[in-house]
């Protein structure tokens, strides 16, 4: 990897603005492209002509997260004008290093072919697991919102024990729930049990339902199907946070009565300043690592 | 105390429709009066013709919390009709046991003049112990929801130490946030100091005010002044959480452009069920040692 | 109180000796009397003639913790000699200030009587706090020894809700026991159910006793008679760490074939640098005060 | 795997008869063999005249854990005479299923090659997770006893981030002790971090090792060399709890003065019975799953 202090940071939301200042704390010189429509006093740096300029003679810039949210454009939700994904990464110099989140096996390829070193943030661990805590602490929110009781005290059914399960789950702990964890492998169900919960495979889900005050899914496969959901609650609420298609069969959820929250993206909601330090921490981790 | 068997609920929010579901499901006969605007299936119990009719031969009477929001008349939002504080209590018959939260000395004495047994149930420390739950999951959600950080890793200062202070303490902790408590006693502050948080005297916080991301007021008399208020942070977020007057210099906050959330009465709106639940569990509680 | 520099210790244990060094770290001129059987290096400072070549020019006399053992002579296990406490009492200059753990009513009027101000660091809330910890660590001890079971999963039986019980309860509840508080008042079975144990009062334990795999007594009154230990599983292990008399019948224990470990001045056995530090900040926050 | 009923428990400690105890309350007929020393009521079930009438007619056999110390003998401490391993390999009768704890891989392939299923408990991972809490348990006790601060407060380095480390510092963490945890993986680090940890790479160590009272390892190769050892402050204890040969330089640690404490097979010894069930609840899982 070549030496990096210059950035061009394009596109994204209110996390890369945060991660910007954070790199510019660290000591890199940091530009912004793509955010003509944020008033947040930002708006003057992003003052290039066109993203031709912008990119001009920068060591690395750096994509959003996700790099696009529909295969076509840039996801730049505060540009005065579409970018599309073919152009931008067209521009991209050769000799810059690029940076972005959840990169396409398209994308990939085409910036391989050129020979520019590009680096997927998202698929870095010390990324996923911090943005679970943000994950977590969203998902406490929906559920001390959404429901007439307290958090302490309550019973909770969490699905899947993941990164993000693990930590809705010490959340939940900590605030004084009942936790109940479904999930396939005895070794899973044995390490929920050690932490204090109770653990039960899948096929048992449909014997205790009955208990829960509220489920939280972060399995993207279906999970929840109309076995449990008919045995639910009828004030029990769903909250997924799994990606497409989730684990919940949502149209017997709705022919149960049960009432969903979808809850995506969450770090970028719930703590963008957080979730932006986090993307500048692995950035330069990265970095570093290169260097080694 | 005479035996207690049926019960006329008048007036309040949902906890009482809550507490009043509660109390059914423990046994007693439970009737209710001023919640004819509730679009909730519950209209259709209170459909007395007034106030006397409904209060005629229940053993108990149980009014709102707080009994009153003017001291002209009860607290009975989803009232039909204003309900005279003065006239409901005269209407109580002799013999029947009153139960109500945060009773006026006016209303005391009134009632203890005409012999009648009234309990303020807000008074009993097991409501007030959980009810502080409550509350610090409310506290918790608006700083989960208004600040652009994750609650983990975020530093916290909480004054005093009351029973709602510990409790929101505890729960921000629980959550990862590095806590501050700032108390007048020596005693305190080495309980705060042994549970693993930062321990300050008032006079100290200006010398450490500025490492606050936000601050959680539980204290009902001027703590945080300008001496400590203008070595904030810029962006750190007040929570307003005692009883007027508060323990925040509203006028010099605002003055150093401080945002300010105010929540009061949390347990109502964050956890209805539970609150009533608690309610019911208390009067029960009031009922079994009034037996004894 | 006078300007505080030089120190003599004397008297006590390992705690005091580590108490000695945090107060020399801290600045004070610290010499030692009564340390005279100790092998660790400590010996050479304490050799003056006699106490009254010692106590010479001190600005302060530090005494241990407790005062006395049996109200006769100074509790002062690594001492060549035995010197008796109204001796040394009697050998305090006018104008030194003196401290000690435990004053009996005799020495307080005493000193007193004598102009003499003395101060007795066990009656300060931040030291009996802070030593609260080192005793419910001493008590984990205890029970991963003697018990055939882990802690994590065991059910415990604490008694009170005092300083020390509430500690107890949060040590063992970290480990994942599941514990019942025992006590007599409303408000701290509440307490209890909020941190997430059961609540008892002492009434219903007998119902209850038969489900613990150790019990800890925090009370120094009779708690834990006939009606209770007749009901306790037969390897039920008694903790006791209430002063005398302690809560449980020894007596009735010993027929039912119950095993007891009593287990008193934890502190000092369990963490005497810690013990030590404690009273050290103790002795100087005093010095504060006095000075302020 | 036929139906299990009948089971020989052959050899082992406490933790085998506690887990024959575990399986006749689940419902399956228990005897022992090779426990003729105990004496503990439990000998005059053993009183088959050699192991061949014991094992005559069993469903299953159940050999310890681990199955031998030496390659040579059966694991049996308590029994009157040496077992030798091959011999009662060979006794074992055609058709029974065998249980047993690590088992080496001239014991896999003789039983194989007679068409015998075994299957080895200690492979489990709900067995090894669960075990980890009796592990963590045994060190807490250890650092209690052997240091003289309390857990509250210190500064402890766990070095590896497998199971037992987890649990160790799950543990260590909840009783206030500052935790660093030493490892190779920046993902390891990011969880340790967001679990309210220190998170360094080994070679970080030397910089910061005047920082621990104690040391805790985890790692079965040498991470604790010369660079860090010298570091350490005099009086920081260290404690090994990997199996051989251990991550500390044992002679460079001496060399230092440094006190080690090595502890080994931890859950037998600190919580036998509760080794005992988690071994009996995982033949139960492997049974159940052989029917499935």
């Amino acid at each position: 990897m070549k030496k990096i202090h210059s950035c061009l940071v394009i596109g994204g939301d209110m996390r890369q603005i945060y991660m910007a200042e954070a790199l510019e704390q660290a000591g890199f010189e940091v530009s912004l492209y793509g955010f003509e429509h944020l008033e947040e006093g930002n708006a003057g740096r992003s003052d290039y002509a066109d993203y031709y300029e912008a990119l001009k003679g920068k060591d690395a810039v750096i994509f959003p997260l996700p790099l696009s949210r529909d295969n076509v454009s840039l996801n730049a939700p505060f540009a005065g004008e579409e970018i599309l994904l073919a152009d931008i990464l067209h521009a991209v110099e050769g000799g810059q290093t690029v940076f972005g989140g959840m990169f396409g096996e398209r994308e990939k390829q085409y910036l391989k072919h050129r020979g520019i070193l590009a680096y997927d943030y998202f698929a870095r661990e010390e990324l996923t697991v911090r943005n679970a805590v943000a994950t977590a602490e969203g998902v406490l929110q929906i559920v001390i919102e959404e429901l007439p009781i307290t958090v302490h005290g309550s019973h909770a059914l969490v699905t899947g024990y993941g990164r993000t399960s693990k930590t809705v789950c010490t959340l939940l702990r900590a605030l004084g729930a009942q936790v109940t964890v479904a999930a396939r492998k005895q070794e899973d169900l044995a390490w929920a049990r050690v932490e204090g919960m109770q653990g039960v495979f899948y096929e048992e889900l449909p014997a205790c339902a009955g208990a829960f005050d509220y489920v939280v899914n972060t399995v993207p496969a279906l999970v929840l199907g109309r076995p449990v959901l008919e045995k639910l609650k009828a004030d029990c609420l769903l909250v997924e946070i799994a990606s497409a298609p989730g684990g919940i069969d949502v149209k017997t959820a709705g022919a149960c009565g049960l009432k969903i929250v979808k809850a995506s993206s969450l770090p970028g909601k719930v703590a963008p300043k957080t979730a932006g330090k986090i993307i500048s921490d692995t950035i330069q981790n990265v970095i570093r690592e290169g260097d080694g």
